[in-house]
């Protein structure tokens, strides 16, 4: 029997999504949990993983189990034995065919930059500072250049393993909110690094350091170091992952506690 | 010479706002760091203390020191040898009949509640969790029986120093956005522990355990026996202060990063 669930979790005292022998990675803590609900050793697949201090409102994953097992018997003896930082929010019976990366037709990410002459004190952990005063018309002007199907390899991160740098970047959106620019991503995939280092040449643009166009001559030079410096992780947070109508795979709900009013 | 300065802090790793000898006060920080500055001890008053846990998005100080620095100085130098939990949004000059307690004509509270079927994962330390389905139409009812002048001995915390029990309380409101419930409510000044020990109640009759009229009576009998319990910290946020505008204390930006689209 296959299982999808979807999780939120806070990045912070993690050491990414990836199971690893001399880390605290997020998905071992998840696999430890559901392990005590089956009383069998669980290893699950998520949809995309993520860097230390990167946060998740809807990470999706699926395990493979004999063990049966109500819904809400998987979420809350799984939550009862997860840390604090941890919450599986649903989980459901998917077909066979079913796969939390393979399936996915596209992820959402959103960073938040605060935008100000004093650094964050409330919440340092959940969002990155630029002190500079940033233009969003001319970072918004940037990204444009990046939506649709392009070679990404200079947003590449070193060590990244995917096969292909070709990604489609569908929306690419920059706002300002009070004293927050809010820059929501949506692609098929992402490449290693991909959204932070995006995000490091956007705000390069935003400060005037760079013209608009220089994000498209970095596009094309096809070349990591043409790039910018790589966003900190802390502003990063996993929106939601988008699959094929017929697994029906719950959305995340919004708005989420950064978008009350 | 006297200074006002407004401050945020994230109040989990604190034992609260006031400094103890044995325990972790976020006063003590903000006074070591400004003496650093100035190269003197300062000593500081606060609009209103918060308990362990409880965060501010606007705290108001005032201190007074014979040393002369430009106001960016104070800003930077304290944030410079502050814990990253602790930030200064600005500091000015302010007359000598100002006092950050005693010229303040109110105080700003926002609580929220997760109010979902699973725990937080993401920001535990940021909000208050209630499982069972809250009704915030019964929530306001009651609300509305605590605005204006009363008597709230019976949301009164054991312990609490005031003189009188006597406040005002000129808005409670309470909606419902998203998965969360946000409570906001302004009053001239709060006694201890009196916005959670509000939300206690309310959150008894949001989930159907007393009628709205119980709150009547809770308020009316003058008695923290008849109370509900106190709603945990980490929902509270401090979130601004108001002062006659002859001060011209800077009030607090919004959206804050609870209030993104």
């Amino acid at each position: 029997m296959k299982i999808a669930a979807g999780i939120e979790y806070c990045g912070t005292r993690f050491s990414g999504w990836q199971r690893q022998k001399h880390a605290s990675g997020v998905q071992q803590h998840v696999e430890n949990a559901l392990s005590t609900v089956a009383d069998e050793k669980i290893q699950v697949q998520c949809a995309g993983r993520t860097d230390s201090g990167v946060h998740a409102l809807h990470q999706v994953i699926h395990f493979e189990t004999d063990v049966e097992r109500e819904p809400h018997s998987w979420v809350f003896g799984a939550n009862a034995n997860l840390t604090r930082d941890v919450s599986l929010l649903w989980a459901r019976p998917v077909s066979a065919d079913f796969h939390a990366r393979y399936s996915a037709r596209g992820r959402q990410y959103r960073y938040l930059i605060l935008n100000r002459y004093t650094r964050p004190g409330v919440n340092s952990g959940f969002t990155a500072w630029e002190y500079r005063d940033l233009n969003v018309g001319l970072m918004s002007a940037a990204a444009r250049f990046l939506i649709g199907e392009h070679d990404f390899t200079s947003f590449r991160g070193r060590g990244c393993q995917a096969h292909s740098p070709i990604r489609e970047i569908r929306e690419l959106t920059v706002t300002r909110q009070g004293e927050y620019i809010v820059i929501d991503i949506h692609a098929n995939a992402f490449l290693m690094h991909m959204v932070r280092n995006i995000v490091g040449v956007l705000t390069s643009v935003g400060t005037g350091k760079h013209e608009p166009g220089w994000v498209q001559a970095v596009l094309a030079a096809r070349d990591r170091e043409q790039g910018g410096v790589t966003a900190p992780p802390q502003g990063l947070y996993l929106m939601d992952i988008d699959y094929p109508e017929k697994f029906a795979i719950p959305r995340r709900a919004t708005p989420f506690w950064t978008q009350l009013d």
